[in-house]
């Protein structure tokens, strides 16, 4: 099953991908990718796929230094100064600063009243964190794979449903916990699973899809 | 929309009911109630409904001591010289190991030859561990809202789905944590979510439904 794609470019230097079920109206879904990936890796497009076949429109960025844009970023795996961890905290907090104006942009193109869904984990996720501590267009978010950010989790009052991996060799799972606790939501959902960092199961995407389902109801 | 609802009494001491789909057929899903309730408590027949409009099949008990059964054990509300926590937790284990020749005996009648689901939280879910470690024809569970008998987790290994509620005023979090980690699963999923013990959200409901849909297809 296809399903129509338009690739746009935001102010001239943001790469990005729309897509629409039939008809072309539904709720609108962002999906930020993970770092080191772009907006057309196979996790951001299955994601997409589902969401599209049952109503949502999707729309993905590639992220500053990431996918088609010409301004790399530093690889966290080149690091040597600092540790890995260090380096990949310090870099998505970089990208997600940079990256937070261009969501917003994204949104008053394609959802200006809102509201709209926000998914992203690992370095998505850090995006998300600051784009729904910055904008109340975003009524709900699939976030995980991450321990940062407590700060703006303490400001999010939307629901949220929260990934924890609970091998990951990158976030120790206190932060995470932790990061789960700050969320200031009524609503707010700790999905662990065993397993390291990339192996988040993929049920979880269809929890994921029901989480938006009740929370960004379709219009009759 | 009703379905067929059947009592029957096992060993001639049991009170317990079948609800089946039209039909008659469809695997077969136990749930345990919690302490103080009985096999006819909302929170059973809700879920009871549910699954059965799912085409399961599904069978509830009065554990000993609760609902139709002459020998009521001791409230836990009434203890006074030990705390509690510890009473629940000594009342849940004695009524446990009471319970669990009596839900064999269950699985006997109703899926001789397995699988079977188990679906119980709080009392119910330390029948769950103390069954499921018992009885290979439970083939996946959802449990939760205890932190109680780490020993019966280590030595399951089938798909177990968890609830915990981030403010159980019964179960301290560490304890219902360190029960997640200690189950021998490879398949677990934890789901926390804030509020006191007696305050599970509905959309667990749902997402109980898809665990079991996933673990033990229906025949066609």
């Amino acid at each position: 099953m296809t399903f129509p794609e338009e690739h746009f470019l935001l102010d001239d230097t943001v790469p990005g991908t729309l897509w629409e079920p039939p008809g072309g109206d539904g709720p609108l879904i962002l999906i930020a990718h993970g770092g080191g990936q772009h907006r057309g890796a196979p996790s951001v497009t299955g994601r997409a796929r589902m969401l599209v076949a049952s109503g949502f429109r999707v729309a993905a960025l590639d992220a500053p230094g990431h996918g088609d844009r010409p301004d790399p970023v530093a690889s966290p795996m080149r690091g040597t100064a600092e540790g890995l961890a260090e380096r990949v905290a310090r870099i998505n907090a970089e990208v997600a600063t940079r990256a937070v104006p261009e969501w917003r942009a994204a949104l008053d193109r394609l959802a200006p009243s809102g509201p709209a869904g926000f998914w992203g984990v690992s370095m998505g996720a850090v995006v998300g964190l600051e784009l729904m501590a910055a904008d109340n267009r975003i009524a709900a978010g699939v976030l995980g794979l991450t321990g940062a950010r407590h700060d703006l989790a303490a400001t999010i009052t939307v629901p949220v449903e929260f990934a924890l991996q609970w091998n990951d060799e990158f976030v120790p799972r206190a932060s995470a916990l932790a990061l789960f606790e700050a969320f200031a939501s009524t609503e707010k959902t700790l999905h662990a699973n065993p397993g390291r960092h990339a192996e988040l199961p993929r049920f979880e995407a269809d929890s994921a899809l029901r989480f938006f389902q009740r929370h960004l109801p379709q219009r009759k």
